[in-house]
This record gives C-alpha cells, sequence and structure tokens, in this order.
C-alpha cells in the first residue's frame, strides 16, 4: 500500500512531517509519497539525519503551498501547484491508495469532492473527527464541511460514521446519535425533526435517537451527526473547554512549591489522563465520502501524530470501507 | 422590592428554594413572595425549622406542578394552575416585581413572553445563561429559546446582553461577538452573515467580530451570540465537557492512596478552583426581553445557589435595564 502525505501541509511542515513518515514507513508496513517542493524537502531531510529514508519516497515535486489564510478554493486555480493539490492529482492518477495532509481542512473537503472526487450517491463529503469520550472515541460527522445542510445529508453522515467506526475502528454495532437540543423525538428544528425521521427508518445502522450535548462527553453514542455549523462550533468548543479545564488544573498545581511537589506524586496518571483525552492520539479526521481516502492530519500535528494519522489512513484503506459505504447507501435507498 | 418565586420549580423543590428564600431574605434585603401549594409550603417549612421566617412571605396559593416532562405550552392551559403558572400571574398583576423559578426553562419562556409579555419592539425573547471564562463570565444568548432565528432576533440578543453585562455585571464596554465557525467576516451560513453585518453596524454596542468557539472559554467577549439552537448545544457541551474533565481528574485522584494524599494537598485549590468553574454560583439565566425581570434559577440549584439567583433577579431589577433595553433597541432602529 501506498500513501500520499503532503509534506508542505500543517503548523509544523515539512519537518515533522517528515520525521512522522519515516516513523510511519518503519513501523506501520506501508509505502509513502511525498507532495512538495523537492529541493526542500531532501534539504529538510538532510538536516534531520533522514535523507536515506526520505530518499524511499517518490516526490511528486511543485513549488508552492497552500497556506490557512487561503481560500478553500484556491486549491483548484491559483494553488494548483501547491503541494495539497499535487498531492491530490497523483491520487487521482492513482499514484497512491490514499492521500493525508495537515493543511487547510476547508481545501482538503474541496480536494476530496472535485479532485479525488466523492463516492457515487454521496451528496456531500464529511469532515468527521474522531473527539475523546469518558470511554474511546466517537467519531463527529460533519464537524464542519458543510455549514448548510438537507435531512438526506445527515442521514448519510450517520451510515457513513457507522461504516467507519465498524470497520475501521473495530466497534461491533456503533450506536449513531442526531446532535440535539433534547432527547425527545420531536425537538429540534425543522433540519433535526427531519433527519430523525430518516435515521430512525434505516435498517442498516443502530440509530439510537437524539443526543443532547451535556451526554456527548459521556459515551452517549459512537457516531455523532451533526450539520457542519452546529458539528464545527462544537469540535471547536470540545477542544477549547477541555484545554481552558486543563490549563487551571495545571494553574493550581503551579502555585506554589507543595502544591508542585503534590503535581509530582501525581505527575504520571497526569499525563496518562491528557493522553486519553489528546485527540492528536487519533491524529485527526477522515474525510468521508471520498472515493479515495483522504485523511485530515491534526494542523499542529508533529511526527508521532503523523504518524499514528497514517496508521489509521492506512487502516482507512485495507478497510475495504468505500465500497461498503456504497452498498450501504443503496440499501438505505431501497 | 419584593420578588416571587416558584416554590416548586427545579429538581430540590421545596426544601432547597426554601431554604434558599429564607438565606435572600436575611442577607439581601428583599422581600419574597412564594407560588405553590401553601399546606405544603409551611409543612415544609416547619420540617427546616423555618416556619417563622416563611410565614412572612405571602403565598400564592396553588394546587398543580409544571414538571420537567410538561410541554413548554401547558403553561397556558392544563398547567394554568401550577406554581409557575400562577407565579407569572402575580407578577403581570403587579404582586411582585419579578418572577425567578428553577422550573422547566421552555415553559419560563413561554411565560414570559405571552404572561410577562415582551419589551416593546423585541421579536424574541432569549434564555441567556452566564458561563465561566478563563477571566469571570460570559452571557451566552440565546441558550435555547428559539431554534429558529433570523438575524435581527441576532441582533437584538447582543443588544440586550450587553446591555445586561454592563448595568447588571457591571462591564464598563461590552464585547459583543457572533459564535461562528471562523473569525472572517465572511464565515458562516446565510444567517450569520447577514447577522454579522447588523451587528458590525449597530453603533450602540462594542461587536467584536466573530468569535470561534475554541476561544469562548478563553475570554473572547462577554456576551457570546448564538442562535438557539446553536446555542443550546454550546451550553450542554459547555457543561458536559468541563463535567467530564474534571470526573477524569477526579478518577486521578482517587487512584490509590498516594494520589489522594497528593490530592488532600491542594485540596483547598481544587475546590476554589471548582466554584470558579461552576456556573451554579451564578445561579442560572436571565430571561431576557420580557418587560418584567425573569430569572431562570438552575434547576438542580440548592440554598446557595437560589439565593444567589435571587441576588441576580435583585439585580436585574434594580440596574433599570429593562427601560435601557427599549432605549437601545429604539436607537439600533434608527
Amino acid at each position: 500500500m501506498r500513501i500520499i502525505v503532503d509534506a508542505y501541509g500543517g503548523d509544523h511542515a515539512p519537518k515533522e512531517i517528515l520525521l512522522g513518515c519515516v516513523q510511519a514507513m518503519e513501523e506501520l508496513n506501508i509505502e509513502l509519497a511525498l507532495s512538495g517542493d523537492a529541493g526542500k524537502i531532501r534539504a529538510a531531510a538532510q538536516e534531520l539525519g533522514i535523507a536515506e529514508q526520505v530518499a524511499k519516497m517518490e516526490i511528486f515535486d511543485c513549488p508552492d503551498v497552500l497556506t490557512m489564510e487561503d481560500e478553500p478554493t484556491s486549491l483548484l486555480r491559483e494553488k494548483s501547484q501547491s503541494s495539497m493539490a499535487v498531492g491530490f492529482q497523483a491520487l487521482a492518477e492513482g499514484k497512491g491508495e490514499a492521500f493525508a495532509s495537515a493543511g487547510n481542512s476547508g481545501a482538503l473537503v474541496v480536494g476530496a469532492t472535485t479532485i479525488a472526487k466523492r463516492i457515487k450517491g454521496v451528496k456531500r463529503v464529511s469532515f468527521a473527527p474522531l473527539l475523546p469520550k469518558s470511554q474511546g472515541f466517537f467519531m463527529l460527522s460533519d464537524g464542519g464541511a458543510n455549514v448548510d445542510c438537507r435531512p438526506e445529508m445527515l442521514l448519510q453522515f450517520g451510515i457513513m460514521g457507522s461504516e467507519y467506526m465498524r470497520k475501521v475502528m473495530g466497534i461491533e454495532n456503533p450506536r449513531v446519535g442526531l446532535a440535539n437540543v433534547g432527547s425527545e423525538t420531536h425537538k429540534g428544528d425543522a433540519l433535526r425533526q427531519e433527519a430523525y425521521a430518516l435515521l430512525k427508518s434505516c435498517s442498516t445502522i443502530h440509530f439510537v435517537g437524539n443526543v443532547e450535548a451535556r451526554e456527548i462527553p459521556y459515551d452517549a453514542a459512537d457516531v455523532v451527526v451533526a450539520d457542519g455549523f452546529t458539528g464545527n462550533m462544537m469540535l471547536k468548543l470540545y477542544e477549547g473547554v477541555a484545554m481552558a479545564v486543563m490549563d487551571k488544573i495545571k494553574g493550581v498545581f503551579q502555585k506554589s512549591l507543595f502544591n508542585k511537589l503534590a503535581a509530582g506524586m501525581v505527575y504520571q496518571d497526569l499525563k496518562a489522563l491528557k493522553k486519553s483525552m489528546d485527540y492528536n492520539e487519533y491524529g485527526g479526521a477522515p474525510i468521508m465520502g471520498a472515493s479515495k481516502p483522504v485523511y485530515k492530519i491534526h494542523g499542529s500535528a508533529k511526527a508521532g501524530t503523523v504518524k499514528n494519522a497514517l496508521r489509521l489512513t492506512r487502516d482507512y484503506v485495507s478497510s475495504g470501507i468505500i465500497e461498503e459505504i456504497s452498498g450501504a447507501l443503496g440499501k438505505a435507498r431501497d
């Protein structure tokens, strides 16, 4: 299996991306290819002492970079020679079986839709991060690709998420919940009410009804379905609140020498806790609904997170989920 | 000043409500009246040893209770003899200057709209909880009263929230932010884009633009404007994530005797931290836009929280904010 990696996406590109790629190549039994400025990539690899390993990766040479400030659709126009665009083109041409990038999420969604193309029958691709809950992780779909959604799109997000959690994450009968303002059937706006009816009548998923936001961190569902506006607010609030609380805890522990001593006593356990809540552990978010696996690596990913993301990208490929989704959508229509 | 309190609203009614009322009466220099079953209220007061103090409160006697399971609009029909409905009627008849209840939020919104009535010019009342941020608190408006919103409603939520934070919470020039999926001007759906333009052109508020959910716990704004669907998701996720993280921390501290020892060392500081993040400290949420102050006490409020909420209800009355809002909305229209 060969995965194409955007060497110039993310806050710590290219160095942490390259280091992560080398780790992944050595540990995960995968072949890698890179997109980006070949000269610069080779120079960075030299500097990091990984020139030999990087030399094993084909480089799709291109001069440009699509930044966080660029418009997502610039991928198709002025940034068509960027590392992301060229990576997508290589994917479309079959030069690899998946594409992973830590770059601009919006542009990745554009590329997944227009270059990788959607799976037949999929109305919209979804940006679907995995987030920590009291036990394990859940998929939030859509986490921000589509600010305006129709009910059928939410149904598809549920079906695709269910397939992913089953085939890639190994959850036998994933619980699909609809993010809503109350647990009762009639709750929410027209979009929620119509989506509820569609999800409820879909025989290929295990729909557990509406889930309130308060319950989501407490293992309410394995797949949480939302429109992209609400989902993006939830995703970012999830991160923000967890970080703010952890910062406050840190403040307590640094308050005095005595408190620092107490912190030292539970250091290992706090570190393990932080890891269990860290969504870098799962490396990012698959783009669901593209006809070839596209994976968004967390923007601030360092080498370890890049490697984790590439493991999940590999699992995404080997799961055969894309064919499954096509079938599951067909069944839902029947 | 006289505040009417729903003696039968909330998880711990009537006992904790009565205890909180007695504390409030003794500490806050306010007169109180109660709505609910007079016989039961007197019996509970007797049992709690506060019969003498409760005897000073007029009771609007009524047999019924509106529960969390009741439809909000039942307030106007089958539950018109509930403690909440009768409390609202007493407010409308001028038997008190404000009404506070820990009962069903939806029904409180119905009562604020149809019995207390809206301030002239206000399109919809808003459920506007105060939530902790890195420094102090911010108002989230709307936190769930209106699942479908038009742009003008979001403008009004911003204006009303700004007045509240200035006059009741003493913040000189409250920063009003629009909850959105990105900070750039053009971000979000049509509702957000139109609301942005309205908020931006409003000269009576200090609009700081779009705020991303990640920044909200970090003091991004004093008033966060949202439609009621998004706001409710945010409110509940805010609580859920903070609780889940605190639970995990608690788990670390209870893991071993050694860890318990460490916890003991920072106990006072952790307790202070918990208090700083506890939105019970601010007792609940004003209903903004009603022509008389209506205050939602947190549903799980115990006596101390009830007292805090009644302090804020008192401040809501004495701030004269309702006249201010009327003026501010007028100016915004000009």
